[in-house]
């Protein structure tokens, strides 16, 4: 028998498992032929210098398996009965992946594969005015570690499932309480739903209330394309409704009642990308009309936590007892994104059907950073990051407006700065977006344009300015290099 | 103005913001009303005990957000336009919920609600041959928290976003190294596809490539039931197909093709819940099967880690060059279930069209712990631990079985018990199940049938016992309760 057969006697792998593999695949490559006497474990042991039990583990486990066969008084085999086509087929894996046809995917992934979905990772540059990143530098990581290893010794409850389809109960408690008190939230424990971030909140909701061609109506411009791309993929059509200074322009919303929205998707707080904060009376006017109508409100109650003048505008959420809202937030940016922890504020006929889905579509959150959380909110941690970051970024607010105004002067026109880590910039230019970013590019400055984030004809000039990440003096360097190549 | 407003002096919460609330809540509860004079800052300072500032903040927040106006000369009002039905919906909730229409579900969702999802937590008796839960006290746990230790502190990396939407590439290198190693799976760091666990993995694979009313083969008994709704919920037909002694009955398989079968979900490794173990003859007739017909087989590896005689069989992923096998795998009985880490090795073509998904449904997993198992694995902890558990089930296992033997003999046939972490007695007896279940419960022995896991009729006396969370004690007393009341 003539087969190259290589041992490794300083692999990790012991011998016999390394023979093993090796006649395996001289099996499946048909270097060793159906029905081909193999030689005794003697001679095979003396011929590879290794012990005679060596030779028998291998022969043992290729027996069961069915590789091999014994036949009394006359030797060990290769096996007749393998199937040719399939040793055929393992030999030639190229012709064998030609062969087979591709594979049929599902309407929902069809769908999905046609989706364009933009790089939203933000430009790479020295100065980028990337937006929506906390400053990672200013999380209490110590304190974080502390709660992390308090709780890793502290028993061994949290290796288990946890008894809750909703989630933690501890931390959803903590939430609730931090939503009523901070955001005007009604709710109770129960209403809420731990997911693993607004991604996958809208994703649920996407499932549960949508069905193909069913009309979600959108802020225009609206959210993170991907997110818009969450209800495209189910088949959703999207209606744009226009945003002024005072959010989502509901009068625009009602003409359309007859058509049976389904959903309107809201970032009332801090509209995205413009910063609009949608005013009370809008928000009343949006209650009475989903009141009115079947329509559910999403209210994505993003950079809530971030507000410089005056008080928070509570939730539309809060403003409501009935069950026109469902609220969705996440711990993201309040905290860090690896996180992966957001939650749904439920109205309760919806409670049992997103518990369920949310079961089977992946069970629960990891449970070690469900326990830290809830404690981290309930020890007060979370409110004093909060204040301590509202400060700090409104420092670096307060540098680029100033930047903005004292360098670009009449040329640019700042929007949405009273609230969230970014702001909107108009820049009264005739050079076309691309270009501005192409020489902002050359000096080393990132700019990232709204056009994305509108369904329908974009205007030119308007830019996200994210504030969040970057320095106070990369702020004003990062202006001032702007102003020079718009000259 | 006879206004009920209470401020607690003790609260954490500042008095203008009490103040603010309490107001709010007068003017939407109606007890002030649409065009009502408030009293002076002044005086409302003084009723109240509170200095005036508290009071002005308090009207100014109101004023900013449309609840009070200011009329030069004259004071302040509660706002006129205010639309009349939302403050009368907002005193009224009851009334108001009863008004509207129940929220429309999916098509999806209505599915949902209408599968019967049997309660899987097992029995909660002194002694529970429940299945499938690791011995937590068994688990590295001081290294895991030295791992988690130095992994939060090296650096602020694992706070953002991981860059890759397969997941964090040092674990999928460490999977793929692992795979290949101990399972013989062909894989490649860029096929896997790291997910929150099995059912998320299932649930991609059903949202994917299944279509409502396409046809999924399942083992007969299958794995968990609420892992066979996956597939239900997603609308598809259930074709249950025979396991004997050596698994899934192939022939069975090949007579149903031309029925256009779009999945076979099989558990070769330690077939659910029987433990029979697919024979390599199988498991050729099986690839063959797939190659001619376009079915992909869905290998759910579940338990291969465990095998007490013989070394381990091959994946069938690795047996196979061509596109035919989709592999999953978690941690969640090797480490423990809420670590929710699991991933699924996929054909190149696939690659793409899951990754996107996952994105769009929820990004990634939380990326700490996916440093913290990267090093576990690559570290080779992985690989002692599950040494370590080999043999502490084993011992187990050997108790379990002899305590069978001795008190049931006759009584009782055994299967399965090769590998895993439970086995399967056959009861002779003319009790009923339910008789048996409430006989041992009285002398708190919990018992777990396994009828729930077949589509079709189900033999009576068919038992799961899981004994890798019991003591040497607990099995040998827990058999022999369950002798004395089977008399």
């Amino acid at each position: 028998m003539d087969l190259a057969i290589a041992l490794d006697r300083k692999a990790a792998i012991p011998l016999h498992r390394q023979l093993y593999e090796e006649l395996r695949r001289a099996i499946l490559e048909r270097r060793l032929s159906q029905g081909q006497r193999l030689p005794s474990t003697r001679l095979l042991a003396k011929s590879l210098g290794v012990s005679r039990l060596t030779v028998t583990q291998s022969y043992e486990q290729l027996i069961d398996e069915g590789y091999l066969q014994t036949i009394v008084g006359s030797g060990t085999f290769v096996c007749t009965q393998l199937p040719d086509d399939l040793l055929h087929s393992a030999s030639s894996p190229s012709e064998n992946k030609m062969a087979r046809l591709p594979i049929k995917l599902s309407h929902y992934a069809a769908v999905l594969t046609e989706i364009d979905i933009p790089n939203m990772a933000g430009p790479n540059t020295p100065i980028s005015f990337r937006y929506g990143r906390p400053a990672f530098d200013q999380f209490p990581i110590q304190l974080w570690r502390k709660l992390l290893f308090r709780h890793s010794r502290a028993s061994l409850d949290w290796l288990d499932y946890a008894s809750d389809p909703l989630g933690h109960r501890p931390l959803r408690e903590a939430i609730a309480h931090y939503l009523s008190r901070s955001r005007a939230v009604q709710c109770e424990p129960d209403q809420i739903l731990l997911v693993g971030g607004t991604q996958q909140a809208l994703d649920l909701i996407a499932r549960l209330l949508v069905n193909p061609d069913e009309t979600i109506a959108l802020e225009e411009p609206s959210y993170l394309a991907v997110r818009r791309h969450t209800f495209l993929s189910q088949g959703a059509k999207l209606l744009p409704i226009p945003v002024d200074e005072s959010g989502l322009v509901v009068e625009q919303l009602a003409k359309f009642s007859s058509d049976n929205i389904k959903l309107v998707y809201v970032t009332p707080s801090h509209q995205f990308p413009t910063g609009a904060v949608l005013s009370l009376q809008r928000r009343l006017e949006l209650l009475s009309w989903a009141q009115q109508t079947t329509a559910i409100i999403i209210e994505d109650d993003y950079d809530s936590e971030y507000r410089y003048e005056g008080q928070p505008i509570p939730a539309l959420q809060g403003l409501h007892s009935s069950n026109t809202v469902v609220y969705i937030g996440s711990f993201s940016k309040m905290l860090f994104p690896s996180l992966r922890i957001g939650y749904l504020v439920l109205p309760q006929q919806l409670i049992p059907v997103f518990a369920r889905a949310k079961w089977l579509i992946d069970r629960q959150l990891p449970l070690l950073e469900q326990h830290v959380l809830a404690d981290f909110i309930q020890e007060g941690y979370l409110e004093r990051h909060l204040r301590r970051m509202r400060l700090y970024y409104d420092q670096r607010r307060q540098v680029l407006v100033q930047a903005i105004k004292v360098h670009l002067g009449e040329r640019a026109t700042i929007l949405g700065e009273n609230a969230g880590i970014h702001l909107i910039v108009r820049l009264h230019t005739n050079l076309s977006d691309e270009d501005i970013i192409h020489r902002a590019r050359r000096v080393g400055v990132g700019m990232v344009t709204t056009k994305p984030y509108y369904l329908q004809a974009a205007p030119s000039g308007e830019f996200i300015f994210g504030y969040s990440a970057l320095t106070v003096q990369q702020l004003e360097e990062g202006i001032h290099k702007l102003t020079e190549v718009l000259c």
